[in-house]
């Protein structure tokens, strides 16, 4: 029997790198030996998929907050259920852009939902399941947003105000105090080389651990 | 200013004949002078449309229980904020085909999600909000199942087996007897001619009651 795969997420607010950078870890980690599963919230699953397209989509009229958070749990409770537990249980490790940090950042820190309703979502929807390790990309608004401009045309999170996106931001940073130890802070106001130097590290880090966790066996 | 609206939810499981007798009653309230707005859930909003169809198609893939509860209490947020509130605070009535207690009915009743998880978002998402009035339209399962098979296809909740739709039913009339005031339990099996004479009865009550309210104002 092998042992549990490695639950890993990428968060950080628009355009700070975390799709390059996702691309980047599970090629170093795929090359060392790991069978990874690479995957998204909101999406993962068919359904999870679909509820990804509704909450993106620009609308005519506003979507209430409590529906937002509702609508992303129940992708969440799908996505661990058909695709993160399964994977995990089967000795593959999970790199997974955005989780309920970025639930934290956005709906509790952006929107203002109160942080122990996410807290509560988060209990019955994942019981004691937590990444084990969790990369918070972090560069100044005016900096992400503007690459996320350069991309092309905004969906209905990138079209909120930059004091959204700055109260994202310390979302962000409060939860990475909160829970230190799960954490890697990457300044992603850095060239790309010198994330990807870090990222490396990271990397040859993760898989020194796991070939000691793997002689245990 | 106008007196609050009544809000009256018709509940029931499949083939009961509540679309129907909505529309009986519908007719009654407003031949009676009220301002009546007719809805459903899970729908009555874009977003919420948009939900319920992601609910009722039929998948290739089960739909874990937490994430199906979680998609229709996002629905009935946005539903409440968007449509319910503002309708009630303007005096009109709302008739709703299904609300919360088809939750506790199907999602606690037949796939055994824990009635606490309900009841914390039934909190979570209304509030103080509950109906003024729920008509609960009963018949023995293999009545309504008939019915509802020969309207054509079935939908993903449709074809659940005989004891799913058993589960539902005692969960309807459990719910029925835990808030028995706001609760008028109409027997389904008799002919529509009986149906909708003691539908007529109650909507004259209703009228009549509301007379009096509105002389107070």
């Amino acid at each position: 029997m092998s042992a549990r795969g490695l639950f890993i997420t990428m968060e950080g607010g628009e355009g700070v790198g975390k799709s390059t950078n996702l691309a980047f870890l599970e090629h170093i980690l795929k090359q060392g030996g790991i069978d990874v599963v690479t995957t998204r919230e909101p999406g993962g699953t068919h359904l999870g998929e679909e509820v990804r397209e509704l909450l993106l989509r620009v609308r005519g009229e506003p979507v209430n907050a409590v529906a937002e958070l509702l609508l992303i749990f129940a992708a969440r409770a799908q996505h661990i259920d058909e695709l993160i537990e399964p994977a995990l249980a089967a000795g593959k490790w999970v790199l997974c852009d955005r989780f309920t940090d970025a639930t934290y950042a956005y709906q509790s820190g952006g929107r203002g939902v109160a942080r122990d309703t996410v807290e509560q979502l988060e209990k019955l929807v994942q019981g004691k399941l937590r990444p084990d390790y969790t990369l918070l990309f972090d560069a100044p608004v005016e900096v992400g947003m503007r690459r996320a401009r350069d991309r092309g045309e905004l969906d209905r999170f990138e079209q909120e105000t930059l004091k959204f996106f700055e109260r994202v931001r310390q979302g962000y940073l409060q939860q990475a105090q909160i829970d230190g130890n799960r954490y890697r802070l990457i300044d992603a106001g850095q060239s790309l080389d010198d994330v990807q130097k870090g990222l490396a590290e990271f990397g040859d880090e993760l898989l020194s651990r796991w070939a000691m966790v793997e002689a245990r066996q």
